[in-house]
């Protein structure tokens, strides 16, 4: 957590991974975010994983965590308004709404004007024109799950993380800055649409994958654990630990043979093939059925403690396979990784939570806040943010238009 | 492409994915973004896929589009001291840097403050402790290849497309617009660092599973292409067609049901088991087992053309799995989406290129710009924005500082 955002206000409106995400990095960089609750919580209150001793969503409160909580009956026209109300609350830094709503409903962006005509609303979308679409859904429509996987096995591979959904929810965030930005010079509101099919569809092209196939190149076929266009695999060392080993520089690649002392087996083989392996990574990729046995060979005799010092001084890159279980204790993940912070959850339970995903040096870092409770703070909200008296507030409640936080 | 940005003017030195997507989410919205490549092109610049015609990286010049490119001898001192000058370059949206050089290099937060006291730097790393990592090891670093993948097959499987590259661009372009808003408040400039490792780790976190995992659950096995904690999983057609379907929400898995007939079925097996499918999604994860058969018996009743009008109507979330080449011709994905654009790029091909992964409804699109020749714009940028002399310009040619772009 860092607070270059403090002077923010955003309301988030928003389930699932996407916009929950994009309220998160706002809320990690300072940004004060409320999120509207559907009293009893939206369709994402009960995502797995659940705490077993109590049935809370570990998820829920994973992607809400340092953000505030309104709770309101966003079936009734009163509680719809409300929404409405308080995503174009006033301020400077105000009318600033992150959603996943559908376009044209309650919360469309006519509606949002009516609230306040200079209102920024980032929408995450399924596909552009409506239709409902998850990461999974939109991840197979663009062919990545028949480019995963094991060449020996034709069955297409799902995504195990919602990458398009993560991305989506950076990508809001950087669009509801900028659109901040644009309003400060021109006075204007906006709205964002951002589909998870456009990120994708975006993504792919941006890799060149586009070009390749437009140009007539076949689909890139499933690769097993191969990098394209480069030196990178999986090996197991001698010690029977699996590790990915990478090679794109020609400073990786030399670092790498040196460390297994292969580097005149390969200078042999290149005269051999009349060619360079350092100075033309594609030529690692071609020839990587010839280069595989070397290194496999070569690993096969070290043990990783061994070779560990040297690929550090020689800049080799590579990482272990580990379960998540190890990586808990890896200190450069998250026991230990300053970014990580233990604090108590909403479920009850206490473990490590991250801020904001990096380092700014030369400010103080911020502890994580948890997730709220639902309508942890609906009248904080209905008082400060909109101004409401405690009378107003109270009647709300009584017509359960709003609901403050369950008895814990 | 919009113009949003349009006031930033950021300077890039970066290769690979995350450095250069961060740069090019910043232009594609608006700002003038210009990269410092060496001469003769960085690490990436030969980076496949290629141009099969002359060689030329279709991925570079995926990743570069929309920005300029000035060319600087980087292994000399003059060329470093004009990298850093030009990073640190005035103006009061100015002074925007993005990289993925090393921390302590010549491109230190330190050497940059000495440009300019208040530059903000976006710095890209592998591991927060300056060693190497790219997607691949820190993904297997995590324990995601061995989430994915077929449960029948234990090897683990790694991604196809380096999501956490991608986030981490998205999330640098986040980080610098939001540096400048903080720099506009207090006059400090500020060093974003962003290693891959903690996006990776900070993302698993958000889902909830290292709760989870501390909770002392076992490690998330494979579950092939079964959606975790919910209804979902690849199916396959009467008339042959795989498709990915997913029901989270009641009323996805109610229009899912009544547009297979299936309804009476399914509750037929509700009532033997006691239990509501539509009131908790966690049960159709549970019993999935069961569920499945059922669903595939009625998919193989029918062709999928039958079915999606009734799931477009009844808000099923579905998608093909379709291979890229087929998906080039869906018009909402590719060629028809006004998100793409067919223009010329360097290699000489024309194809359809993206600008901004949505659309701003209140705001005119504009077309998305092909990418640099290296050094297309090292005159432009030398004389605009260091304010050089055609003298000192020509000078810096004369002693192969710098370099205008190779013949065509």
């Amino acid at each position: 957590m860092y607070d270059l955002l403090k002077a923010l206000r955003v309301v988030e409106g928003a389930a699932f991974v996407a916009g929950p995400s994009c309220g998160l990095y706002l809320a990690q960089m300072g940004a004060e975010v409320i999120r509207i609750d559907t009293i009893g919580g939206g369709p994402d209150f009960n995502r797995w994983p659940l705490a077993a001793e109590n049935g809370k969503s570990l998820y829920w409160e994973g992607f809400n965590k340092s953000k505030k909580s309104i709770a309101i009956n966003l079936s009734s026209p009163e509680g719809r308004a409300l929404a409405v109300r308080l995503a174009g609350a006033p301020g400077e830094n105000g009318g600033l709404f992150v959603t996943n709503f559908p376009a044209e409903g309650f919360l469309s962006y006519e509606a949002l004007k009516k609230a306040r005509e200079d209102i920024i609303c980032v929408r995450v979308m399924g596909w552009a024109d409506g239709k409902p679409a998850l990461d999974y859904t939109v991840n197979s429509s663009v062919g990545v799950p028949n480019m995963t996987g094991h060449p020996d096995d034709p069955r297409p591979v799902n995504a195990m993380m919602p990458a398009w959904d993560f991305l989506t929810g950076a990508y809001g965030a950087f669009s509801l800055v900028s659109a901040l930005i644009a309003r400060r010079m021109d006075g204007k509101g906006r709205e964002v649409r951002l589909p998870l099919s456009d990120i994708a569809a975006a993504s792919l092209a941006h890799m060149g994958l586009v070009a390749d196939v437009m140009g007539g190149a076949p689909d890139r076929p499933k690769l097993g654990n191969d990098l394209y266009g480069a030196f990178g695999r999986d090996f197991v060392t001698g010690d029977g630990v699996r590790i990915m080993l990478v090679a794109i520089t020609a400073r990786q690649w030399r670092g790498l043979m040196q460390t297994l002392e292969i580097t005149d087996q390969v200078a042999t083989l290149e005269a051999q093939l009349g060619l360079s392996f350092a100075e033309d990574e594609g030529l690692r990729y071609d020839h990587r059925d010839t280069l595989f046995p070397i290194f496999e060979a070569a690993l096969a005799k070290r043990k990783l403690a061994e070779l560990v010092p040297t690929f550090d001084s020689l800049g080799v890159c590579w990482g272990p396979y580990q379960p998540l279980s190890k990586a808990i204790d890896d200190p450069r993940l998250f026991r230990g990784n300053p970014v990580f912070s233990e604090i108590a959850q909403p479920s009850g339970r206490t473990y490590l939570v991250p801020g904001f995903a990096g380092t700014v040096p030369q400010d103080e870092r911020l502890p994580p806040r948890p997730a709220p409770r639902l309508g942890q703070h609906t009248d904080e909200v209905l008082l400060e943010v909109l101004g409401l008296s405690s009378a107003e507030v109270a009647k709300l409640h009584d017509e359960g238009v709003v609901a403050g936080p369950a008895a814990a």
